[in-house]
């Protein structure tokens, strides 16, 4: 049989298996009456969200796939575009789907049975996002790869794929992220602050959208996002095999260039192995059997990769990339969960004592600071490559250690996605008026979800900085097999003005993200405040919300602002690459590399520890709820809300869109 | 005689002209009673922390003076190092001498004589500074390229001295930054909100400190910064030039070695020019006066640069990358103008209504936003150089850019200086209560100094950038002549692994800058609570504050603080250019200026517009003085303090630091 057939053959199995997985999740009583109401509105109104943000970026794609056919002899590339930002956007309307039936069955399961229980439905419920991302990816850049991948004419096609599924990652990301922080500032404005009414209040008309968000955000944003490194570090490496000599110390290049998709199917196979783990061990704590399960896929996968790549007998060199892939992004983790869950949140809550401003300060030196360790362990993964693969096939290494973080991504992802599920299943006990013991489970299980989401993002970053380094090498090398001696020398002053330029993209699009959610945020806060003045009975409890228009004004709002950051990280590689040549954009891609990573991690871990703080003040410290300091850590969670689920996230889409353009582009670049 | 000499000479012209000032500054009557017994405060206060500063300096100039003669083979680097740190320390001791005797004559002169008055003294009080500065530039540097620039054996020691400034100004920033900004917020804190007295009440035990911190911070500070950037991009030039043919198209190496001299020579005569400008102008509205003396003084040296090119056989194409300095520079003031008092300030105002969370999302916005236009400014000109200057001469053009826009310091920096005089005559003012006419001519003065700064933050910004892009250009062609075929290629991958590491140290001081504040402002509200406490009709104006131990705290604090983030920058660059090589080095410098003027711009341009927007609110905008607006916006002006003052600027010297101590050991450096 043709080894290239199977990872499509795995990416089918995998889907199988998310479906098994949907069938059990769907066998589980999914409530009745209220709870049901108000399940079926999270559920429309989040199936609404992606219908209009789909259609506007079918738009969006279908200019870009007409501009790639037309710009490229053959049709391979525009194809190839168009499978990617298919297979993303399948991948992120499957989880979506699953996701918004889960969280229902997950409250049901907590009120009815327990928590070990309801730990099982929640996170069989994103692993059927997680087994998704993984298995899309596989069958259709498998499928790509079995077509495309042996003829040399067409292998830099492949290319459009993670362009494809970077251009759906953006939108969704932004999108996403516009839109859960917009419903989160609104509902939480009006309703706690103005109408003192709880979190989560059914008589809230802005917490249906509000929970909506939770999905958009963390669910499909995520999801296409952690799609996008995932299959950008497959295609960096791919791309920079297909440079190397037919033999090599390394091995053969036809089995260099399949090594990634191999890894991935072994890392199917192990996330499939971890979300066993976890269905064992639900008896035990959450936290205990969510790791055990991270952990357990992640051994099993760097045994079986060791197996892998003796079969295809490459050098064992190429599996210390993996591993350090693995141990590195597993340090980023850790120390994510430091910075957003240690000493440092500790300190900005004791700062709170006096006053907001001291809690921004704090909060913003422990985001700065927290760039250290994970910055210095992506330098340390480009150091070991280059000694573990000399001669300048430590890129190779780089693409490969990304690969090696995100082969488990079918359990990482499904840890992920998690999160919004217990987070949606207490909202909807909230809602419901379900007593304090449901609560309390559910509260336990989102608890573990944000830890596991700040650790989740850490990687995420990690990851993503690894996969568009290892595809800005593919776009030099590749650019190389078309311009001679093509290099990216600093001292060359088109490089150093590309670098300038590329560093302004990052803070221009956090600056414009952030601005997007406060205005969305705004539009927002105004209709919750006009349904409780127009609607007679709403805050008595006598008259129904409309939670529709509130979803509806937050999709609005969310879709018009992703269209500007989406097109500047399209189009800036283009209008660079095109006017300014070939070293400019190479500049361009290193500058925003290094102010995206740094920027990245400081949004995050600030936002992160600015949330746990007010978390920790909550639990009585300093004070307690209603406290002078929660009020000032309060503030800091605000900020910390688009810094964290907006502004950060979109940093990391946009240097690999910038990155993976580039690549498309790479060959029509002739100086 | 030889033309060498004249930087020197001109140094000594410039000197006498800053005594002449002196003089006349000090012929005005000093007040006398309790004005003087305030201003003796804080003159004693001041000379006390830079005598304390100084003295911890010393010990770590020696520690690398001592180093740099092991080190090398002469004593050259070491002596011009030892001269740099002099040179500097000399300048930023009589810039504080000076400035601490010209504001209570401000203060005077606005009570007797009336507002044209102050303006003069205020100002000459600032052009001391200014003048001592660019004359102590010209002796220094000057007179090392006269005795060493000619021996090509020696001539690379001349970048000690650039050295020895950067260490200076190192410290002067970040342990001034510290200073100021304790002194200022523990001040407010505990008077104006737990004590409920007005700003710069005499009770206040921590006033005089507030005072002496605005010349620590913005004379003495700002003086060793400018000082560094003026020398380091000279310094730039004339090694660039050392590396080309002896015969050029651009002309002969040893003029276009000596050009930037020149140039800064023919800028020392304008400034004094502009000074006169700016007397000349006095009766007319303080802005329109400082503004006539600056450009009136750019306009006549743009003019003359024409002359010195001329003169010196040099391609007008040189010519050229002066104006494009001017111009750039004014095209980065005049945004940063905008950025932190136009539009977008009225906006965060706006966003005060919905409390203080929003305040800071939107200042943060704007200062990431604000980064677009200054960065494509230097983009631009890197492309212009090397238009101008091709054949990868473009780096020469770069430096003279810089040179150009700094060769004007005299002026600039006396405008400069003039906010900290201004801002202290309205101090001493209220401290002594004087009448509300008084008041309102020293807060006019001050309105156009803290307009005026925030332009000279963002001069002094691009300007480091470019003086600092010069000097890694110039890094680069040195270590080429030791080590043949150096080339920083971003795909090799202990390049790119420096680029990573570089961009960590930015993020990573402006943590501990932003820290340290935080804590070092913590001692000071604990003293000042105390004395409250402790010195009984201290509260009632029976009692007098201790106020020398409030400036001892505020000394001691700073003093302790700065010596991390200090070591950080020197030692960085060592050890990685010994450990790592030189390749990683130059990846350093690339990354850490990426990121560096990244972060420098946002930090800077958020705190300015946060504080108009606090101010905009007290002109009685949405509730005026006392509201919740003006609350959230004060939270905002607090977070923006550290910002502006400390962090910010520190960003600057960092670069610099990292990219002349790497240009000293540059010839060290084998691999």
């Amino acid at each position: 049989m043709d080894l290239n057939l199977i990872p499509p053959m795995l990416g089918v199995v995998g889907l199988v298996a998310a479906f098994i997985v949907y069938l059990i999740v769907m066998k589980r009583p999914a409530g009745e009456g209220k709870v049901a109401e108000i399940a079926e509105a999270i559920h429309t109104g989040a199936m609404v969200f992606m219908k209009r943000e789909y259609s506007i970026m079918s738009a969006f794609a279908a200019v870009l796939a007409i501009g790639l056919f037309m710009a490229f002899p053959s049709w391979h590339t525009a194809a190839a575009f168009v499978t990617g930002a298919l297979s993303s956007a399948i991948a992120g309307y499957i989880g979506m789907y699953t996701a918004t039936r889960a969280n229902v069955r997950t409250t049901t399961a907590a009120a009815t049975e327990g928590a070990a229980s309801a730990l099982s439905v929640a996170f069989f419920g994103g692993s059927i996002m997680g087994l998704t991302v993984a298995a899309m990816g596989l069958l259709g850049l498998g499928s790509l790869y079995f077509f495309f991948g042996s003829d040399p004419q067409h292998a830099e096609a492949i290319h459009g794929f993670g362009m494809g599924a970077s251009v759906v990652a953006l939108f969704s990301r932004v999108g996403g992220g516009i839109f859960t922080k917009s419903a989160d500032v609104g509902a939480d404005l009006v309703g706690k602050i103005e109408a003192g009414i709880p979190e989560d209040d059914p008589r809230n008309p802005g917490v249906i959208a509000d929970n909506v968000g939770d999905n958009v955000g963390d669910v499909a944003g995520m999801g296409s996002d952690i799609f996008e490194s995932y299959c950008g570090s497959m295609i960096a490496c791919i791309a920079i095999a297909g440079t190397f000599a037919v033999s090599s110390v390394l091995g053969e290049r036809q089995n260099l260039m399949f090594l990634p998709l191999a890894l991935a199917s072994a890392g199917l196979l192990c996330s499939i192995a971890g979300i066993f783990i976890v269905k064992l061990a639900s008896a035990s704590a959450p936290a205990t059997a969510l790791r055990f399960g991270t952990f357990g896929a992640a051994v099993i996968f760097i045994a079986a990769a060791w197996f892998v790549i003796s079969a295809l007998g490459i050098s064992s060199a190429v599996w210390w990339c993996v591993v350090a892939g693995a141990v590195g992004g597993i340090g980023i983790g850790l120390i994510t969960e430091y910075y957003t869950g240690g000493a440092p949140v500790r300190q900005i809550a004791s700062d709170g004592q006096t006053g907001a401003a001291t809690v921004m300060i704090s909060g913003l030196a422990v985001g700065m600071k927290s760039v250290t360790v994970p910055v210095a362990i992506i330098a340390a993964i480009i150091f070991v490559t280059s000694v573990l693969l000399p001669d300048g096939q430590g890129v190779y290494g780089v693409g490969i250690a990304a690969v090696g973080m995100l082969a488990t991504v079918g359990i990482t992802m499904a840890i992920d996605a998690y999160g919004p599920v217990a987070d949606n299943a207490g909202g909807i006990a909230e809602m419901a008026g379900m007593g304090k013991e449901v609560r309390d489970i559910t509260d336990g299980l989102d608890e573990v979800g944000n830890t596991t989401a700040a650790i989740g993002k850490g990687f995420a970053i990690g990851a993503a900085g690894l996969a568009a380094l290892a595809i800005i090498a593919a776009y030099i090398k590749t650019v190389g097999t078309h311009v001679p001696g093509f290099m990216l020398d600093i001292s060359n002053p088109k490089v150093l003005m590309g670098m300038f330029l590329g560093g302004i993209f990052p803070f221009l699009v956090a600056a414009i993200t952030m601005r997007a959610v406060g205005d969305a945020a705004f539009d927002m806060i105004q209709e919750i405040r006009r349904q409780f003045r127009d609607i007679p009975g709403l805050l008595e409890g006598t008259a129904k919300p409309d939670n529709a228009r509130c979803v509806d004004i937050a999709t609005k709002a969310a879709l018009q602002r992703m269209v500007l950051p989406g097109a500047l990280a399209v189009l800036s590689p283009i209008i660079v690459g095109f006017v300014m040549g070939a070293h400019a954009l190479g500049g361009l891609l290193a500058g925003a590399l290094i102010a995206g990573v740094l920027l990245a991690l400081t949004m995050a871990n600030a936002g992160g520890a600015w949330d746990n703080a007010k978390k920790y003040v909550e639990k009585g410290n300093f004070g307690g709820k209603g406290s002078d300091v929660h009020k000032a850590t309060v503030v800091g969670d605000t900020v910390g809300d688009p810094f964290k689920d907006t502004s950060g996230p979109a940093m990391n889409i946009l240097i690999n869109v910038m990155a993976i353009v580039s690549l498309v582009i790479a060959p029509l670049l002739t100086h």
